[in-house]
């Protein structure tokens, strides 16, 4: 990050847009979700996540350029940002934003099919354009976007990289400065404080001790860090405005038991597995089978519905890593493993989570997995 | 926020979903957004911010009891906070979350009409509940769900109000410890630090200086804050799980000129004829347009579409203040007025932000507004 606002090139990724209306025979795409306008419109705009009803649009007629649709508010930073031309922008609350965008279509000659990100495009949105746009059908095309955005290039990799091991450092340096008696909002508040030193944007922080472990994002309390329990984080922030880091680490306050350094060796075990699972043309649910089978060799109980996902813009980026997912992995995917494992009877539970590129040779994992549970001194 | 997960009681919010169930005529609610299933449902589930295909949904037949149906991933943590107790879930990958909720509302009895957040509602849902609920009709209720959520409790009041109040004092003791030539980052990041420390779980910020303090939503980058330059922050953050806070103030870094004393004087006074028009019974727009007035009187460029908004979960709740909102102030409601002029000539942007309570007899503002430029010591 530097002292100016950084612009985007968009050409490359647009092309990739241009593709699916060229494989889809559509006539127009038109996305709206902050992760999609980000990553084809080149900008990075907060209140898409924070204010759902400020819509923001990027439109690519088939052969045509692009054009971005943004609410006036946001109009010098989208020009600042992007180096798309056509920044057409509505008035909030005078303008429905949705019939702008009709209004847009019709000037730039869309009429026909149009390839949307109906799993993002609300339902109200939706129902006016099809009211407004006469003889317009709207396309769902949301995997064809996700997969097209699952290579990463080679700048995005290195920023990943980069996030992730900031994340990483953030969690390993809290567990050693920290001490028995700190509040699970002091270790939060101090990962955060290490994230951001680090050039990280706070995006989410999951932390528990105790039996709280068990659900799946409880957030830090004011409970006290007692010796002989155990405590998991996952957390991540966005780095260079869009990419964003996921990580989980598990540990212990005071010395871990036999058991529980067990119980960390099995569930590393199963990671690996995943890992090992990693090779360009196999399909993503051989990771998940892959992990799943470990854990029953483990004797450990299973129930995770995904065992991992890609890492971008998004948090969970295709290719999921879930059961039936027949997507092939192409070098240049980035994906996080994350085995967790509930221990009903303990009542507690395990979660570790690191990053790997495919490459043509297999992963190459960009955090190093944990070893053994991180420690908090009694 | 204590040591253990806080159980929410529903059922005074779930009756003004009732009650509008049977205004609208309707044979049940089904809510998706993160505002409305937080507010309806008692629950906080960050991956409903995080991951938007992770749907949840609070369902309501009218004259029944309420239905939670959440990704199973999330039903332990979803049964600890809420006090409903038809918690039902779905299977991440092997099922469809709208297929499940289908069957959920044939199995509640519900058929005919169906009150929806339709402009949070993703257009393949709605698609997919039209086709498989045939003979229902989905009927939009975002202004009803967002009117229902505007008249605050007292607890939830003086959640907001110390929210506010931490907002601030991270702000101004950010401004009065850093100097000259720290950089906008380091000021992020110290600010989000005192956030954290008042039990704030950070959720955005903008900062800026010099000229970017121009565009709306900038993020802070390296650069270092210099003598003469103007600087401004708009940041929030969650309190007690749910409750937003959100709150601008613009500084300068050394001594302000008289030129910038004048500007900031000028802005406050149209803040405070916001204020001074929050009456019960008057309309919404009727603080838009005491602004936008002011600004005419003291010279300045008014270019808002709106000059405030409502808080609580979400970040602009009912009622915006725009031109348009004939929605009438009640006590109990909680408003920011926020004012910000953008100076072209001069190339800086002041903005200035605080809360204030409408009460029967006026406005209770409860952050302090700002009586001078925040500074940053040379």
């Amino acid at each position: 990050m530097t002292g100016t606002i950084q612009r985007t090139a968009t050409a490359d990724k647009l092309a990739r847009l241009e593709q699916i209306l060229e494989r889809r025979d559509l006539d127009c795409a038109v996305v709206c979700s902050y992760q999609n306008v980000s990553y084809f419109g080149g900008t990075y705009l907060m209140t898409q996540q924070s204010l759902p009803d400020r819509l923001a649009f990027l439109i690519l007629p088939r052969g045509k350029t692009p054009t971005l649709l943004v609410c006036a508010i946001e109009t010098s930073m989208v020009r600042a940002q992007t180096d798309i031309g056509d920044v057409r922008d509505y008035v909030e609350f005078v303008d429905n934003p949705t019939e702008v965008l009709a209004r847009v279509l019709r000037d730039r000659g869309v009429a026909g099919s149009i390839g949307i990100d109906a799993r993002r495009l609300p339902l109200a949105s939706g129902d006016l354009l099809r009211d407004t746009l006469s003889g317009a059908e709207l396309v769902p095309i949301d995997d064809d976007i996700e997969l097209a955005q699952a290579v990463k290039s080679r700048s995005e990799i290195d920023t990943l990289e980069a996030g992730a091991r900031a994340t990483l450092a953030a969690a390993e340096e809290t567990a050693a400065e920290l001490r028995a008696g700190a509040t699970e909002r002091e270790f939060s508040t101090m990962v955060f404080l290490k994230l951001m030193e680090r050039g990280g944007a706070p995006l989410f922080l999951v932390f528990a001790s105790g039996e709280k472990t068990m659900h799946a994002h409880p957030e830090s309390t004011d409970a006290r860090l007692e010796p002989g329990k155990l405590w998991r984080i996952d957390f991540g922030a966005r780095f260079n405005q869009v990419i964003n880091s996921d990580l989980a680490r598990t540990g212990v306050i005071g010395n871990p038991s036999q058991e529980q350094r067990d119980t960390l060796k099995a569930l590393r075990a199963t990671q690996d597995a995943g890992f090992n699972a990693i090779e360009p043309g196999r399909p993503a649910k051989d990771i998940f089978n892959a992990v799943s089978n470990e854990f029953k060799r483990q004797g450990l109980p299973f129930g995770m519905p995904h065992v991992g996902h890609g890492m971008g813009i998004g948090l969970h980026e295709f290719p999921m890593l879930e059961p039936g997912n027949d997507i092939r992995l192409q070098a240049g995917m980035v994906l996080n493993v994350e085995p967790m494992v509930v221990l009903q009877n303990r009542k507690e539970a395990y979660h570790t989570e690191d990053l790997a590129e495919v490459t043509a040779s297999g992963p190459r994992l960009l955090t190093p997995p944990q070893h053994e549970l991180l420690q908090v001194r009694a």
